[in-house]
């Protein structure tokens, strides 16, 4: 079979960005390309639902996390991290490299928590200069509410707020204005649907504020210097050119769209997913799903990573496994990207016929008839509405 | 006419590159793509002419640069910059940005340094923890004797060398181990002929033992940990896939071809560049000319930011002008890169024309003539050599 990929990023990209990157005569100083990266920055302001400026890095979306985090703090700075999987325990890694004093809310993995219960904390530690928190935990594929922790954060507190938007800026319903955020971290390969290599950092007025005062050591995350770059419509340092250019491609047929439709779109996808596969016998790993991505638990009795590789080996269809302790424990398919539901049902196809071979029995087509069915069932019920 | 890109850094890439990159479906932590990270970083390494590891980060050069600071110094460390253009200055810039004690040898732009003259600085700073130099001057043409420099600071002290070598490997004869070089730097969209976004550095063994004391903050370039993921064949944050995959190919191309191939090839581009150039009346910047490209003075009431702009606008030609003081009063054209003789000879013709336009006399053909005479006179005396 044809190779898929299902991968919660890289995720699907379209042969129309495909297409437009595959050219070999691109400069970054000459005054087209700062036209073309104007309109494309541009473009990311609206992606984001922002009227601030968003910075392109040329890095993975952690690179955008480390600037996020070094521009606005100072040596010494408290700051909470919310930690409920392998990208919020990231904010506390960066945090605690640059010798800041982290406050860590750790949160079973798979579960999220809720703006009354961050409260508590936060009362508790009102000096904290910022809050780190995720919007969606890919490793878990679980959503945060995070316009209610923003509202907490901004109503007790004079701590910035900075957030992992990575695989849901494009994906979940997200108003960066709207909410007040503060800084926000995006990555190539999810919502924005174009291959790695490039991060995007949207910065609020408030956190420029404090980039001024910042003395935690940067260079090639000089943020105050992207920005003046940016102001003259191009970048410090060399950019990855090719991504760029399907990144403005991307962000065009994004926008034409429209938000509602991805956001839709996605919501669609999860929710058939989640209640066709519970049907059909699995069990779904997060408490609080994001539509971003699908954590499935492996049954008991199956070897998780085996799965996996069979479904790669035999039907060359590429999911994720779980990281760390949830190696060989869950799998993890991707709804962002450009999928639609035909792609979810050769999914759950190639998935029953793993199963199947790795001898955990599933009635042949019962997952597919199920996910068909949840995916009916939300799009008749919200019909008119996107 | 057709774009022409001549610029030293984006460099035109060949169509087997290009056509390698286009793709949608890849995943980096894959077994498929462990292998294919292997291959890989082993055919960087002959690139480099090391048997050291090879880390590839997913940066700018720039941030390669950072990483190979940060990761093998402390605090206070006293360092030499060798500082005779922006790249070299570049160095003192992240030095100085992580709070190292910089002694810069400041060298006219255009002009290099002797082993012998930089002897008697290095005598004077035997303290110093590493000495960071360029080898290939991108912002003025200029080559420097990095071998002689490395074994100087090798016979009289205990610093690392820490070189930048982004137009340089894979463009001059350049050899990591036999040179005893510690830290190198290199940039995909040079020598390595693909579109820019990631960023090598070769790492000696001297060099990976200071990484143990070194106290420098650092996250997404943390060496240790690029080099814990490169020995499992991975990387620690997503990479660039696509850009890897033209890597794989362009390397691919590269070896087979041999280095000698390569050396040889821009050695006759640039030598017939430069005499041609100087015998039609123009004049070279660089007193000791790299062969990655050559940087030529603009005429003596001309004005070259107009060139430059006419060079594209007219002809669809693009070259780089000057940097920082230079700007308006030099050009660079790349010979690095997928290039022949016949692109030089398509580059000549258009800069005739665009002189013609802007009112600077050349007769017509004369520049080109010289060009492919000097070009001829270069083969003819190494023939049997390459």
């Amino acid at each position: 079979m044809r190779p898929r990929l299902f991968t919660p990023g890289p995720t699907q990209i379209s042969d129309e960005v495909v297409h437009a990157m595959a050219q070999n005569m691109v400069h970054h100083r000459s005054s087209q390309f700062k036209e073309f990266f104007a309109e494309t920055s541009d473009m990311l302001r609206k992606f984001f639902k922002t009227n601030y400026d968003v910075l392109t890095l040329t890095s993975s979306g952690s690179g955008g996390m480390e600037g996020a985090v070094i521009n606005f703090l100072s040596r010494g700075d408290k700051v909470i991290t919310i930690e409920g999987g392998k990208f919020g325990q990231r904010w506390g890694e960066i945090a605690r490299a640059y010798g800041l004093e982290v406050i860590p809310v750790e949160i079973v993995w798979g579960e999220s928590i809720s703006p009354e219960e961050f409260k508590t904390v936060l009362m508790q530690h009102k000096d904290a200069k910022a809050v780190m928190f995720t919007h969606s935990e890919t490793s878990t594929g679980t959503a945060f509410d995070i316009q209610g922790i923003a509202k907490v954060v901004r109503e007790n507190s004079d701590a910035i707020t900075i957030i992992d938007g990575v695989t849901s800026v494009g994906v979940l319903p997200f108003f960066m204005d709207e909410w007040d955020l503060d800084v926000v971290v995006a990555g190539s390969q999810k919502g924005a649907m174009i291959p790695p290599g490039l991060a995007f950092v949207a910065v609020s007025e408030r956190a420029w504020q404090r980039a001024d005062s910042s003395d935690l050591p940067k260079y090639y995350f000089n943020f105050k210097k992207a920005r003046k770059s940016l102001h003259g419509q191009t970048t410090p340092f060399t950019p990855a050119t090719m991504l760029l250019i399907g990144l403005n491609e991307s962000l065009k047929t994004f926008l034409a769209k429209g938000h509602e439709h991805y956001w839709q779109k996605y919501a669609a996808l999860s929710y058939a997913m989640r209640n066709g596969l519970t049907v059909a016998g699995l069990e779904i790993f997060s408490k609080n799903p994001s539509h971003a991505l699908t954590a499935v638990k492996v049954p008991e009795g199956v070897d998780g990573q085996k799965f996996v590789k069979i479904l790669r080996d035999n039907y060359n269809v590429t999911v994720a496994g779980g990281q760390e302790f949830l190696k060989g424990k869950i799998f993890r398919v991707s709804h962002m990207g450009h999928y639609d539901q035909l792609d979810m049902m050769s999914f759950v196809t190639a998935m029953e016929l793993a199963f199947r071979d790795i001898g955990w029995a599933l009635e042949p087509g019962i997952a597919a008839h199920n996910v068909q069915k949840f995916y009916m069932e939300f799009t008749e019920k919200t019909a008119g509405q996107g």
